[in-house]
């Protein structure tokens, strides 16, 4: 079994470039085009004053997600899901996934009765645009939290740490990092981790799209995936330095 | 830190009292009532002669799965989805993984211009119904398919063997097997397995409720569910000897 | 014109075997299994301590309820409804026609303000499933009204007395009682009687399916339904004797 | 008991005035406006050169309706269905009977492959909407069957003969005819008759809004019905017998 | 170019016969059936005690709309909105339209916090529905007032004076005015106009069917709208002056 | 009435600078980031090989839009359209208005039996984002028509000339030529103004939203539109001479 050529001549074990963008956008409490590769997700984080009904009364706060695609994010222009009038299932797992990986960091009484919304919405797709949105949404939530600190709305941070995500997979039975549309297209197992800055395990996702993997292949998976996510915080940490 | 006292006094290690009842309605072509101690998910299997757009003129077939509950099956009663209009996230990711699962086993060119369609109800809920079901399912499956080689439609089985799910989580940060719902809603974390009877992985999920989980938990993690998949598929093949 | 030969050499004015099964799942007040023949519907009733808008505030209480069919319950796969997003004419119809029914023996004030919600979830259909349903959400109904005598809720039972209900038809002219999947789609005439212990009218659907029928055609099969439901009465009585 | 006064000192077995305006609107095979004293239907025709797929290759055709209710036809504005997004079970159910009426005294294999659409509008409200539609429904649908036998589309009429449909119901224990709204909303028992020019019954509907009633009510009512369908079909004949 | 004959030997700067119906129907506020020629539209106005969320607390009132069209008001039948679960975006245009129209000459701090719904509701179309429906609506919303003055709900009016609409356009090259139908189907530029009483513009919506217009035909088409409004505003000063 | 002070200085008959980036994005056969000011829309051009029904067998194509603006691109978050299931009435009232606006300019027989689709999709709001959204609509058209001709699937540009829009409007009572967010949420009248290359108008939509306006100003508010257009157009001409 040879190594894949991969496009740009990445290594097994390399991330595409990474690009963070902070103040993409003016209006938001943070906003941050990530770029990982040719995908590129806009993550905005906006602050608001009330908490869904499950946590009203309890003095504490609520994140959650919303993730969508431009039409033509894709190869193929795909049908808007506003004029079809619903998500897909699809749309609706990730945002999920990317709302429970922002709470796993989240003091949620730390940050009082508010919300933070993080909207994922992918401007151009080309693999891996889940995991670019979550380590995206981290950076402009810390920069939303920042202006409450700032603003004296809130006196500590509610964030405990970073929080980031990459998916590792099996190409051709060969392990490989940071999948992108075409190697995830043909792949026989594609999976997703999120991980703490402390390189914990936030959420797994891994499934067989062709034969089931073996419990080596999953450590090799695992092992990749602890390399990518080390690299991606460290990234996010530069982001924040600059201002 | 000790083991904490599992109802019914099961070890850590432990499936409830698993119960696979064939035939247990009378107009699907394979209708299975399978429960997991307290948890009852009914699973019919339907073969319909045509298949979704994307497979027709493929000559190969399709598995896909829905999932649902009865708004009584739970603790408090749950809004009808059919009545609010749309499925909810959690049951469209649910069905979505049922689907892929099963998938996983079936050789879909061996199975013609079809479509078989698992639906997976739950009677009554008590934590596991989506392992219940794709365990479930497969037996369901297996009767559909024997139904159709019976009939002469398939020279050969499109099943090319066992897959079952099982849960998996640490529970005030000990490693559990099969939780009930008590468990899992007072769980640190919840892990989701599917893996063929040859004992590899087809899924893994697993979600930090709490604090993040480190490599050597979801080392043992994975072990419990080895040992769990192995039970439960001697149980489906049993279940599928008797007459 | 001769009798027709029916299923299982039923007479035409017999009814098909009858089971209640009460307690056939844990977590509702009330949760009956009921079988009219190879129909099976579980019917549960849940208490829910509020009421809809247009009862807030009277002190009285409110009696509803919801019908639904599993994917496989029939012949040919029907589509789940919750996938479609929307309840089919038929089962609106269905479901009022049930709450209504109940809410015909039920004195609201006495209920206080709080709901009780008929649930009743076809799991095998063979005709008459809303006959069914009625008469096993009684069932229900009075399990759910003895927890709340029990614990004090209620000083006085709301239910004034029985309701159940039954289908009559004409079958190539001839009356028959409690008619099957079969009979029902040949027949020229479906009703459905609901009636209460003291035998008065409370719902009467006649349809001419096909050739219209004469007020004496009518007159037997009001008499057939009459002699029915003193039958289905009378089991309701008797599963209600037994704990 | 002495018999209730009625709006107009109409007696308790006197219709409203009715008046049939044929070709009230243009465009449309057949346009009838119905009233039944102040209830006011628009019914419309219109002939649609294809039919369902249930019907496709029979070569027989279909009659179908739907029903619908201006905003301000009613006491208090109720709500637009359109801008609701769905239409009520209460709809649903009043445009199922109407079709189903309609579809009794029809040949369909006469009518060819062709859709007779009968849309039935409440221009205003006072009581017994439905049974205007389905009496005014008829009328519109015969202009508009002498429209295909005028243009030689067919070559025999494919209506059996008359239909019509009336209210009664039990006014403080009274049984009285063709109920107004007022009437309607005070009444213990509400009735809906559908009945052929032959006398014979297409569809009984009856409720006990209050108390059960007996099976010597249910004789009364439906001898009040049989009359005042006799009348409703007279007055149809005369309408189409004008030009 | 030569002037193109139109329908009824009408000039082109010729209204068609309009007429106003006040009190069409007995229930709203202000019930008005309005023709131009064929096109024939009820506009009822529904006095309404609360007003949406962003007016709350203010003080102010609301005035909205809402436009419909029956099935088979047109030559073709088209489909219910309401079954069909959505407006259009047409029907929303409109709807939109006629709100600001007629906001455009109410004072809604003298309303108070009270909404008039404007239900505008097309029997019979024959081109210019919108413009129909915005003159008929201002004399329904009239006759709302009066009924509030009278009494006492109000002591001043909030109307500051009329409004109403008319279509211009280009056919085969000649400015004409209140287009029909088939006029309307085959212009080259359709243009609706709302002016109040006073002359001035409240809106212009012009839009080039097939080629764009100059400046010079646009000056010809506002000319032709001013003359009609004048028109317009002197028939509903008429029909408000009898009663 | 003095000038009322712009933001940036800008005259009363001042375009805010404009830049228009092609290729933005790398998968559709267009891609456009139009920016007014503040205001960036990103527009796409699909080519799909279909038309809609009512083009289907006529040798003729169709050009539509559809129009977006992602949750935090305004001031406050507002609610994702794919989320509420729904297409505002003003989001379907845009992508109307842009789809008339570019097919004005087309020659659908030279396109061929395809569709070409423009999404709109509003990364940052500060004002007239539909104006922006049809210029730079045109220009991704262009190279999407541009790419047809390259690959020889078109002969012929089925472009007739160049089509842009902008916004005038009077505020404070004095005319301006494109309004930013601050301007337009505080104008008396605000009116979007469609021309051709050739300077005749596709589209003019005026609405008082204060004071009705006066013919006079209706003409200074045409002739601000007309230099605008100018301009506009003489930069989508430079950015498509730049390759």
């Amino acid at each position: 079994m040879t190594t894949p050529i991969r496009s740009g001549n990445r290594a097994a074990d390399q991330l595409r470039p990474v690009r963070i963008t902070r103040h993409y956008t003016q209006h938001a409490e943070g906003a941050v085009l990530i770029e990982f590769g040719a995908t590129r997700v806009l993550c905005t984080a906006s602050v608001q004053e009330n908490v869904p009904p499950h946590q009203r009364g309890t003095g504490r706060g609520w994140v959650t997600a919303e993730y969508g695609m431009l039409p033509r994010a894709t190869h193929q222009r795909s049908d808007r899901e506003a004029a079809k009038g619903k998500q897909s299932g699809r749309t609706q797992e990730i945002q999920r996934l990317i709302g429970r990986s922002l709470r796993a960091v989240f003091d949620l009484s730390l940050l009082g009765e508010r919300t933070l919304v993080l909207d994922c919405d992918v401007i151009q797709a080309d693999g891996g645009t889940r995991t670019a949105a979550i380590t995206g949404a981290w950076v402009a939530a810390s920069d939303a939290v920042a202006t409450l600190l700032a603003s004296g709305a809130l006196a500590a941070s509610p964030i405990r740490g970073p929080v980031a995500a990459i998916s590792v997979g099996l190409v051709q039975g060969q392990p490989v990092l940071d999948l992108d549309y075409a190697e995830d297209a043909g792949c026989d197992t594609d999976m997703n981790v999120v991980m703490t800055g402390a390189g914990h395990f936030v959420e797994v996702q891994g499934t067989a799209e062709g034969a089931a993997f073996t419990r080596a292949q999953m450590d090799q998976l695992l092992a990749l995936a602890d390399k990518g996510i080390a690299e991606l915080v460290q990234l996010q940490q530069q982001s924040l330095s600059n201002e």
